[in-house]
């Protein structure tokens, strides 16, 4: 123990020494003292939303990118507005550290009502347990820096987000100069690891065509380079999940596409279910990501590895930590091999020329954005056909892809580009969002402004919600038609594109990858009917659990 | 019991029979089922909004007007957007029904990770038990109605929010057609209730100057003809807290005006501190209420009579029902008495012609806004100097000025226009809302767009948080100039006006008026420092807490 400080100042040092640079938030009275204090670190960034909604979203994004993410807001008022996002963020394994301002200690006393408070003083934290996996009321300036290390512990072990709660008048506290006690290490028992190792090894020896399928836990482990250099080193095979994708690059010789059961492409599916042995690593066995329960895994040639467990044919390990089973892999005894023929996914055709005057297609709009992705090019793909049409882009480098894909949230990707550039200024958004989710948060197009952000942001309009009209349509679909090309004249700020063809199209990309100095909105219209093929299969599969 | 219908008929039958003819919401998957079934219902309007969140903030307007509304959403990515609006809806006492779609009772077994789902299927039912008063999850047709009875009366006994699940495969699922069990009627302890009325004619009678201070749960309860009856019989004079504005005519010669401690005018705070007798009927005693705790209320001289109890000065009676004791009042053998001269507030100035060509202040908009208030108009304010301004606004006849002057949520007034045209199409909402809180919420404009409602909305533009800077001010406090005015580009509906001076406000509310078939949006430019005499004191009391 060294000199004091300040409980704020302590929670700021330990957000900055692991990553955070930015946080994202609204002011409000109860969470002032800490904004106030936040803004006299210079080497922290503020960066206010126009609703918490969007600072939780891009301090999800953020995480995504940089590891950890921090999202302050006032109490309830400013905090129960991020409830989607925080249950975003932990159902999808992104850690997000929330902090809430609070009334102070001493005005709790007698428990009178106070703005902002709905039951109980803790009614708030007891509703951030439910989707987080570790919280803190920091009321004891004694405890509180060991409470912070614990909480931020267990963001960065679980990848999900925690809550601190600090009441305002502590912020200003002083608290012991606590030097971050090492959590206690936690290794995998020596012994299973390396027996799951083994087996392992044994099982690939033995299979003719052993396919790695790979999650999105991969990139949250940052064990991309591992995942890499084994699949080179053995000659296996790479698919991936949608959520996964991007976990490689997609443009390697051994990438075979996104799997997703009977929803995916055909030669993907073939390739995976015919394997004598899948090796899945970090994926999530959802529905969406495994095609609404058309995969078709047996898990008595599988072998499926986890943050939570490793398990192997029908048997499992619960005390091997995933990133040493991953990193584990390359070590072992596999015979390498060299994969015949793969169904790897066509290569983009160079922008063939159509005919200019011809209507846009969403078909036609990935074509040409497959064209379009640099190797600086992070896609951020809300849920929809944005996110389905999005399947067919290929990524240049591992983990350019952000997407909700398994929780799904409408509304994520404008705010996320927000987190994920500030998270790394080298990448450029490319962010595709649909009429109605654009409704929702596409107005933090004004934080994008306000910060001199410049993301490239497709709207596919396609009338509504288009994404459940397959499934069952009615007036509840429609939405009102927006001139979203119109909105940077409401914001001083950003260009505007309307495309209605496949001309405008071109010249909408062209003038947008020019204009550095803001962000671009490309308003893409296209038939109200108009679906990418994935969408439909998808949705006929939904369709058919609506309709039961 | 006579022949069976489905649990979803039952659910729709009960909310139109309790006066819902409007569910706002937004549809997804889990929910598609429903939403149909309610399509099909003829003479009930589904709202569906930009966000939930606007949703949530309309269905709460909804049912401070009719005394009942509903939200509907999908599973988690919409319930937990609504989080927030559910929760000022229990602080505050509206009661409102929330529905989510939910994943079916058969794809819920051997717990699968579905889209959408946090960590455990209850997770989202768990947290909104925090802030409603009854949740069910209809996963019984036999059941289910007396499920669905039990909760929408709990709903309409304590006028607050209530949630109910229903699994997907629920909806059409046939259950007893159970003729609602009247529950049994709760009534007050009779010999408690007499006593109470004794002794309280007996405090009126002894005093010299008794005061009747009334609260928002006279109107939550229908009680603003009880109240006027009975302060008009014994010749008492009313004040109002600020979450109570309106519930009698400000107009009336009994009214006094706002009471706030030492944030609201000086003379209401004489009048009602130095009374011998107070009698306090359905108010909150929280901060803002009472002026951040600057209220001087002796209990010792107090009647205190909410929907949880009434106190008597130091006792209290438990098993009294509020509205029989309100309703009780007149029959007492209470001394009806002419009250002497009242410090009633000022009446308007009928718009004294000013130089045209003056900046527009926060002062004179409203006072011009007394002016305009018409006998339909519904004032509606968002939190921030819009509410604190808006007390001085001379409100005509009862119930028609709308606030969250107790939870103070930004963001309420633009979607609780929807919801209040909606509940009350007789009305027309003159809506003030900030700059800030216009961002967070304001685009659902698209929402009245699309079903043709024309309230007047007033964007108070005192770029930033200007409620925050008095307190701690910072960059934190800054936005995005927004050219309010052009929004109607974007929507191609409704009329944009942006006003500086004094004659350019007169020309634009001249317009808005006589512009009927859509919305009118003012955006009027005030100073950075152009703040009402009222916010100023209110921040100075908040300042000494935030600085602490």
């Amino acid at each position: 123990m060294t000199a004091s400080k300040t409980i704020g100042d302590y929670l700021i040092e330990q957000l900055q020494g692991h990553g955070v640079d930015h946080v994202f938030g609204i002011p409000g009275d109860y969470v002032l003292s800490f904004f106030d204090l936040m803004a006299r670190h210079e080497s922290l960034s503020l960066i206010n939303t126009c609703d918490e909604q969007g600072a939780g979203f891009a301090a999800d994004a953020y995480a995504r990118v940089r590891g950890l993410g921090a999202v302050c807001v006032t109490y309830c008022v400013g905090g129960l507005k991020i409830a989607n996002t925080t249950a975003q963020a932990f159902a999808e394994k992104s850690p997000v550290v929330v902090i809430s301002g609070a009334p102070g200690v001493e005005e709790r006393l007698n428990d009178p009502m106070l703005h902002h408070k709905v039951k109980e003083f803790d009614t708030q934290l007891r509703v951030f347990q439910e989707f987080t996996v570790a919280t803190a009321l920091l009321d004891n300036p004694d405890t509180a820096p060991a409470e912070i290390d614990r909480v931020i512990h267990a963001a960065l072990r679980y990848k999900r987000p925690v809550y601190i709660e600090i009441p305002r008048d502590m912020v200003t506290k002083e608290c012991p100069a606590h030097h971050t006690h090492p959590q206690a290490e936690e290794t995998s028992d020596p012994e299973s690891l390396k027996e799951a190792l083994a087996e392992t090894a044994e099982l690939i020896n033995e299979a003719e065509r052993p396919v790695i399928l790979a999650g999105v836990e991969i990139h949250r482990f940052g064990l991309q380079p591992q995942l890499l250099g084994f699949a080179r080193k053995m000659g296996i095979p790479v698919a991936s999940t949608i959520l996964g994708k991007s976990v490689i690059s997609e443009k390697s010789p051994l990438y075979l596409g996104i799997y997703e059961g009977a929803t995916g492409r055909e030669e993907v599916r073939d390739y995976v279910e015919s394997s004598d042995c899948l090796i899945i690593l970090g994926a999530f066995m959802t529905d969406l990501n495994l095609g609404v329960y058309t995969a078709d895994i047996d898990p008595g040639r599988s072998i499926y590895a986890i943050s939570e467990r490793v398990s192997i044919k029908h048997h499992h390990y619960d005390d091997i930590l995933f990133e040493e089973f991953v990193s584990g892999l390359y070590e072992t005894n596999i015979q390498p091999r060299t994969p015949g023929t793969l169904p790897q996914p066509p290569t983009p055709d160079p922008v063939p020329a159509g005919n200019g005057n011809d209507p846009i297609t969403a078909k036609r709009l990935f074509e040409r954005l497959n064209g379009f992705l640099k190797n600086n090019t992070v896609v951020i793909a809300d849920v929809g056909d944005t996110l389905f049409g999005a399947n067919d882009l290929l990524i240049h480098e591992a983990t350019e892809f952000l997407s909700p894909a398994y929780y799904a949230s409408l509304g994520f990707a404008v705010p996320a580009a927000i987190g994920a550039q500030l998270a790394n200024p080298r990448h450029r958004p490319l962010v595709l969002t649909g009429d109605g989710s654009f409704q929702m948060t596409g107005m933090e197009l004004s934080t994008l402004a306000l910060f001199k952000l410049n993301p490239i942001i497709i709207v596919l309009d396609n009338k509504g919600y288009s994404t459940e009209r397959p499934m069952l349509d009615g007036p509840f679909n429609d939405i009102l038609p927006w001139n979203f090309s119109r909105i940077p004249e409401v914001l001083s700020a950003g260009k505007g594109f309307h495309v209605t063809t496949e001309a405008q199209l071109d010249r909408a990309l062209d003038n947008a990858e020019a204009y550095q100095d803001g962000f671009s909105l490309i308003h893409v219209s296209i038939g109200r009917d108009d679906r990418s093929p994935a969408l439909l299969r998808l949705s006929e599969r939904l369709a058919q659990r609506v309709r039961k």
